[in-house]
């Protein structure tokens, strides 16, 4: 059994990495903080004996040999980066718990059969660069590494520029290789395990999505002297764009998502008529028909509203996925880990991107999702309780394990 | 006569100052760029012989000496600070034109019967700390000084630290003196004047206003996993209040006036529903019973939409300032000299908030206005006339020395 106090530690030790002062962490991709997190990470491999590569994203696989030069290996992990106002647990629980099946596996004098890869992917939650999934999408060539490179934070910054800064652009290609399978361990980052009383969510694919940049333009204007008649105030279209994206979301009841997470007024002054702002919007749904329908509609609906009120909008796609099944086999390991280990379980979608979503292209993968308290993610107070992490943790190892000795 | 050549190549020269690359001027108040600006307007004051003395709130007061010690000084000028992303003339036009003034009088060889004193009054924009026309209003006695001196920008940095920085908390007393009359001239900052063709705007008073800084509370949570149900989505009801504002505004009829210029979200990432958005609002109309009623309903409107979504709204009112007529006199002054110099003037009420209005309080005050590009102010593209800089400066002129003679 892997040893649930170490994994506590471990994650304990991950979550200094950044600590802010409200219990929560705070390691943006591709920052000096992001490097740190890595550094530890790299650190706790090579004192394993495993074999650290970086790949030209950043991603980072840590690899064990098995027994069968023949075998393709088996690959688990999740990403030690952040939100800006991030837990502890969203990310580093996956990496982590990897970390706590390798040393399990040495405790045990085990050799599995295939090898087994651990991996650490770049910029999972594309807070800072825009594209969310971003290390699993470049290996897996759904976003073109150049194009990749070239993306800026809000600082001009580019992915080039930070990947050299921390001295994390590998030397590996960043690209599939052959492998064969890949295990996330994640936290649910919902409120549906907890409320049913389930230890484990069998994770049988992820929801679709559609992401936006906006940018509404208005003038910029005097507060006081500029009559309504007069006004082209971009914030005020954004206010009503913003209230769409709500309404579009209620309308698909309680399957659907709409977001605006971000937004930037310019010259942001509190007696100047807004001249532009600029915006994010995301929708979900685990049914790709209705990210299609929302697609075509909210480009139209929200032109309206902003073409009615002079105040021009552009609307850039960032990226649309569709919704993303598991592999039938790979899901049912983890099925029969929890069976096995009599933990309460059910079948569930993700609603959150994982870089499961984009490894699943090319290789067999499936997701197990442990509760997290009152389903807050994305947010300082997020919390786990030690036994819900081991859980995971066993039957990761027990997945695994199947898996690479089949 | 005062020489409109100089008076320009003066205001050219001050726009260097914090000039941005669309042609516009960055110079916020207290900053490092501001006290540039302030070094140059006093070396060019004393240049002239002129005793430059600087009270506790930064407020800077030229003094030209009259001929009867008796006599109370006639006061003129107006602001040297910018909006962030401001234009060229607003505020700098009132005061180099009375630079140009002095500049005349000394040319001329004549000493006025009452001394005179030019005056660069600090952060009239409120950009910065939240409070315009702070320098004068802190002068008049509405902003206590101990206040005033705590007010704190976005970074933390509070007015005492920014005084101080820039070396410009003076050893004068930020209180009203005795003094004869206070004129001010400015750019117009909205369409009146360009539009009937009129060359002098003569000020007959300000409109009524009432500012708040507003704080909306919500759950951070993610974007991809929280249903509509659960969600606490801060952005969506900072929304529906900037849409609240908006009609409000327009109930009123092209007098009404309604603005959220400032906005902030938190933790402003894409996939993470708004757990907190701060921003401003601030209304004016002509008539203060419509600000008073206003300031009735709008706190409670917006609490109700706030509190439908359970994101409760905290609202503080920063400042109600009634509508201030100028003084009968001095305006006369104005429409006498716009007529002796034949330029066509109509008489207007001033649409934004000067410095004139808080010494308006304790000195017979008028105001002169000059046209601008499109009505066009806070934006950088903001545009006058060499001639209109002149022909209202020639008003400035003999509408002083008519009251330093009288
Ligand atoms: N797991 C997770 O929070 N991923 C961030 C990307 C997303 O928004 O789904
Ligand atoms: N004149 C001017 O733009 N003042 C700024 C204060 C206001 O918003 O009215």
């Amino acid at each position: 059994r892997i040893d649930g106090k170490r994994l506590w530690d471990s994650l304990m030790s991950m979550a200094e990495i950044g600590a802010t002062p409200k219990g929560g962490v705070k390691r943006l991709t591709l920052t000096e903080v992001d490097r740190q997190g890595r550094d530890r990470f790299r650190g706790w491999c090579e004192a394993l004996g495993l074999t650290v590569r970086v790949d030209a994203i950043g991603n980072m696989f840590a690899r064990r040999e098995g027994r069968d030069p023949a075998r393709l290996p088996v690959l688990l992990g999740s990403h030690l980066d952040s939100q800006p106002s991030g837990g502890k647990f969203d990310g580093a629980l996956g990496v982590i718990a990897g970390l706590e099946v390798m040393r399990t596996l040495n405790d045990l004098g085990i050799t599995t059969e295939a090898p087994i890869e651990l991996v650490n992917w770049t910029d999972e939650e594309g807070s800072r660069f825009g594209h969310s999934l971003m290390g699993s999408g470049a290996w897996a060539g759904v976003y073109p590494l150049d194009k990749v490179y070239g993306l800026q934070d809000v600082e001009g910054v580019t992915v080039d520029q930070a990947l050299t800064a921390i001295g994390y652009k590998g030397e590996h290609p960043a690209k599939p290789f052959p492998a064969d399978a890949y295990f996330e361990l994640h936290i649910e980052q919902g409120p549906i395990l907890e409320r049913e009383g389930q230890q484990i969510g069998i994770v049988t694919g992820a929801q679709a999505q559609v992401w936006y940049d906006a940018v509404v333009t208005g003038q910029d204007a005097h507060a006081g002297t500029t009559p309504p008649s007069a006004r082209r105030d971009a914030l005020v279209t954004a206010a009503r764009i913003i209230d769409l994206v709500d309404r579009m979301m209620r309308t698909r009841g309680e399957d659907g998502r709409g977001t605006v997470g971000q937004l930037h007024v310019l010259p942001n002054s509190r007696n100047v008529v807004p001249g532009e702002v600029r915006f994010s919007v995301e929708f979900r749904h685990p049914d790709f028909a209705e990210i299609e329908r929302l697609a075509a509609d909210f480009p139209r609906e929200a032109a309206a509203i902003a073409d009615g009120a002079r105040t021009p909008l552009a609307l850039t796609e960032l990226f649309r996925l569709p919704a993303q099944p598991f592999d039938a086999s790979c899901v049912d390991l983890v099925r029969q880990a929890a069976a096995r280990l009599g933990l309460p379980a059910r079948e569930i979608v993700s609603g959150a991107g994982h870089d499961a979503v984009y490894v699943a292209r090319s290789v067999p993968t499936a997701m197990i999702f442990t509760p997290c308290k009152d389903g807050l993610s994305h947010n300082e107070a997020e919390s786990i309780e030690p036994g819900e992490a081991e859980a995971g943790c066993q039957v990761l190892f027990e997945a695994v394990l199947a898996r690479a000795n089949r």
